[in-house]
């Protein structure tokens, strides 16, 4: 049993979800383990995580599309310091997920075929977005 | 330490919640782990976990019944190649669970005594799902 | 490698946000354990886990009331023999999280700056929580 851990960042250019699959398969055949999991995780409370149809992009844009509609910016919220998408940021984040953890096998991810990792972006302006990959296994 | 990793089956008849946590439970009993975590992870993206109220259906049927208010399928979506569930699908498991780590003690997942986990299948049509039941510990 | 659980309680005070990053941080330094995961685990069906802006208390209560438009009171559920917030504190849940993974390096949590990990509860009267924090790694 071992562990091993990368963290690597991802530029984002405003709201939308970025793949980040071809980043954390990199990270585990690195890691020369060969069952267990990798644990993803993002350092931060305004972007967030979710496992996503990877082949049509009209699928991920309705995703993004009723996340502007189920959490609006033209609502009152209380705290709006950093502007508009500032609470909204929080609760799209909150509704989706900051950790996901996929199985590996013979040092792959064990991911369906229509499945990719995304990085969801909140946030209207550009960010360097920090994530934390753990391998743990055999 | 070890790992033990094995992966079932499970025939939905359509949208609702099916229980697995028998099949989980066993797969942890099989690996011979006293004590650490189960990683369960669904290869889906039209379907996701919810750990949830394992005792009345009727709370089972308000959750199914939420999401069938909070993502219509007679909205507007760009993506419906697959019918008016294909893009409420993703979303409804975007918004729930793809995967869920239990931790277990003395050869036993260490669920509340109300907590059961449940396929939550987002599609009308029947399908085989896959799920990987990931054991790691001492 | 090894593995370090302990079981801790938080006695919340009606619905709302309670902070347990600190309990998390004392577990993981009590595990000896310098690298790995701390995995975070709730034993209930009515209250939840989120990862949230650890700083502004008006970030969490813009959540708060969010949650309080999307799954109201006064709609129309099936399962309400414990109350009004009885449906509402299971499908709050089923839309945050039960299970939340998190990096460990130095003995550490690695959070980012603004990350709290809080208990969610859902109910209107006290309740005493159960958190199960398993570690593992180096």
């Amino acid at each position: 049993m071992g562990v091993y851990s990368e963290t690597f960042e991802v530029r984002t250019k405003g709201k939308g979800t970025y793949e980040i699959t071809d980043e954390v398969q990199g990270i585990v055949a690195q890691s020369k383990i060969a069952a267990g999991t990798a644990t993803v995780f993002v350092r931060h409370t305004s972007c967030s995580l979710v496992i996503m149809e990877n082949a049509a992009p009209s699928a991920r844009r309705d995703l993004e599309n009723f996340f502007e509609r189920l959490v609006p910016e033209n609502a009152d919220y209380e705290h709006d310091d950093e502007g508009p998408d500032d609470s909204t940021s929080h609760i799209r984040m909150a509704l989706t997920r900051t950790s996901e953890v996929i199985p590996i096998a013979d040092r792959k991810l064990q991911l369906g075929t229509w499945q990719g990792i995304f990085l969801f972006e909140h946030r209207r302006a550009a960010h360097q977005r920090k994530i934390v990959v753990t391998v743990m296994g055999d």
